[in-house]
């Protein structure tokens, strides 16, 4: 709980995959509209999913992961991930969701605020410019803890 | 906690592999016994866990996790993933855990509630059906946000 | 909430990759120096941080994990995990984090707590002796939801 008694909700989103892009932002969403006061914390692969030049692009991969189906000798096929990023991007819009940066900025336009982690990005070498105009500001791990005093932490 | 002071844990399960499912339960079995009021919540690759054709066989695989030890051209040798995933069932079978479905159904008996994710659920195309019996209801991301007021919320 | 009031944080490590050691060990770091209660409950191949022989050992592989932008098919050469592993390394080196072994020292002698997990160490027949001196105890599950009354949870 914030200082005013208001449910408080902080996700993490430390991972760029397409697959594990959305259940953050769908989580954020889905607390917004449930009134909730929302952070968004960007940080290691996380940051793709708010780089200008890879959000729209994120890939999902049935390599590493068995739940999906497809024998790792398939999986390392060129093409593989490339086909299995446009079919989930596909059942997604099905499904009425919004593309990544499109929903990144219905996120922010709702009140739910979003921050690149300092070091990741020092990390990859990349400026508050490579990303998209919804980060409020880089920050470093200990101002994220201030931020989720009160909150419910979810890392993805 | 819930408005009647009661502690609440709400795990939300992402992962569709054997290593990623027993986490979930183990930490849901030991919240039950503890007398802690327990949610799970099963989304994306997690349906898998409560999917009555995968529950039990789930699969773990070295490629893309080099905590295993193993080299990926190893890894994505036919045949590698099934013997990872054999040889890991044995382990726990060994420790005296159960096999997924019966310890999802152990947890359902203990008072845990299983929620499917209705969002994943509609891109998977899986119907209530498809699911395990423990499966209490069909719900979307918005009514987990307000089952989990107040409580620890993990996601794995 | 801990009994006093005092702030509590549990993280729950189950990876064993470099990228997902990192995390972990900058949010405890962060958490203490803001003067929070931190607990470190290492389990599956979160063990990996805290193995003597590993600790300073973990990987990072592009492999099943697109958002590298490195292609699956040149992911599995061997060296190319070694390499990706040593890049980040050095990157990690450069912006002054501590290499893994001493980060545990760093975050212990400021107060945080560590475990293992008792079912993950039987599970991978792995000793308190094989841990790292850090580590105050190996414990169940139980145990830890015992411990993180009133934390915020955070699971790796």
């Amino acid at each position: 709980m914030s200082d005013n008694g208001e449910r408080k909700l902080s996700i993490i989103c430390s991972k760029g995959t397409l697959d594990m892009a959305y259940p953050g932002l769908v989580l954020a969403n889905a607390a917004l509209m449930e009134g909730i006061d929302v952070t968004m914390f960007f940080t290691f692969w996380g940051l793709e999913i708010v780089k200008r030049k890879s959000m729209d692009h994120l890939k999902a991969t049935p390599l590493g992961n068995p739940a999906m189906g497809m024998p790792n000798i398939v999986g390392i096929l060129p093409g593989v991930t490339a086909m299995a990023s446009t079919m989930m991007k596909k059942e997604i819009e099905k499904l009425d969701f919004p593309p990544v940066s499109e929903f990144v900025e219905m996120i922010h336009d709702a009140g739910g605020k979003m921050y690149g982690c300092r070091m990741a990005m020092d990390m990859m070498k990349l400026e508050k410019e490579d990303l998209c105009d919804q980060i409020d500001d880089v920050i470093g791990a200990m101002e994220f803890m201030e931020m989720s005093d009160g909150a419910q932490i979810i890392f993805i």
